[in-house]
């Protein structure tokens, strides 16, 4: 499930910073939430600087959204949140105010991978053991 | 509402393969919740190879992810993601590791179509009745 | 948090409809919940047309989906809906049946601005003096 997108102007990272942020991303993901590495999906969708408006100017922003599971910790997400936000103010080299990140929480069962509906928090190992 | 967008890598479906995909993703969709199928929305989302990674590496994806009215029932939801997932396999002919389908779900006093805010599920005669 | 997606086949808006778009969004937005401004994000994206489909047809299609912070009241959302929804209709031209408004709410915990974990509904105000 957890499918994350990196959002940012065009050409607001090199191929190689890409490759870069989604290695931690995926990193970070697996270390707080102990997911296998192999479901972390990162996508990068960039916009024309047209496209791209922050308190209804045209602005940089690079934002990073996750839709993960829900049932994970208040404390588990916040230092998901903070890891996120580290590296992609590391990365961009952006201000505080132009950037953000947040997670989307979805039930398991409102998800399909490796060809079965995921399993709840607590479930993984039975589900693993089939996959 | 329903609002589904497909993720794919550029070029891995033909124009062809896209109208069928949205038919068929506004048939599942129908067959299962009863929805008017002028309401399905399809959307294709097309990425460079070098922007979608899986477990931090490049790798091909196809993904379908909905955004339906909150409600359904756990079967409902269970069968519309299977029947998903086998369209998203057969078109793609990409393995299970490679694919993932997905649904959030969204109240339909969040949302507005047609002119109106939807109604809630159980609601809906009255509100066709006005369209 | 409040990061407004704007959804359109190609050219269906110029780059000053865009820039119009964007600052109404934000001026709707700040009206109806009071957030400020510098926190709204308005992202522009189009698809080409065999990439748009309505009930398996391609079709024109104009869109806007707000994620917005979890906790405004119902009738906040239904003006918001509604003032969007007029915005929306009366810069694409289009008809009733080719637009959709919706709001995903997300709690405030769930996203990092300004470099924090954002504050519930009622506990701006501190967190904003650090800001």
């Amino acid at each position: 499930m957890p499918f994350y997108t990196f959002y940012s102007t065009e050409n607001a990272l090199t191929a190689d910073q890409k490759a870069h942020v989604a290695e931690e991303i995926t990193r970070i993901h697996v270390a707080h939430t102990g997911a296998p590495s192999r479901y972390v999906r990162v996508l990068f969708q960039e916009a024309t600087a047209e496209n791209c408006y922050t308190g209804g100017k045209v602005a940089d922003v690079a934002m990073i959204r996750g839709i993960i599971r829900a049932g994970r910790s208040a404390e588990t997400k916040e230092t998901l949140l903070r890891d996120l936000w580290e590296l992609l103010q590391t990365v961009t080299g952006l201000s505080d105010d132009e950037l953000l990140v947040s997670v989307q929480e979805n039930p398991a069962r409102n998800a399909m991978e490796g060809g079965e509906v995921l399993p709840e928090p607590g479930a993984e190992a039975d589900w693993l053991a089939h996959h």
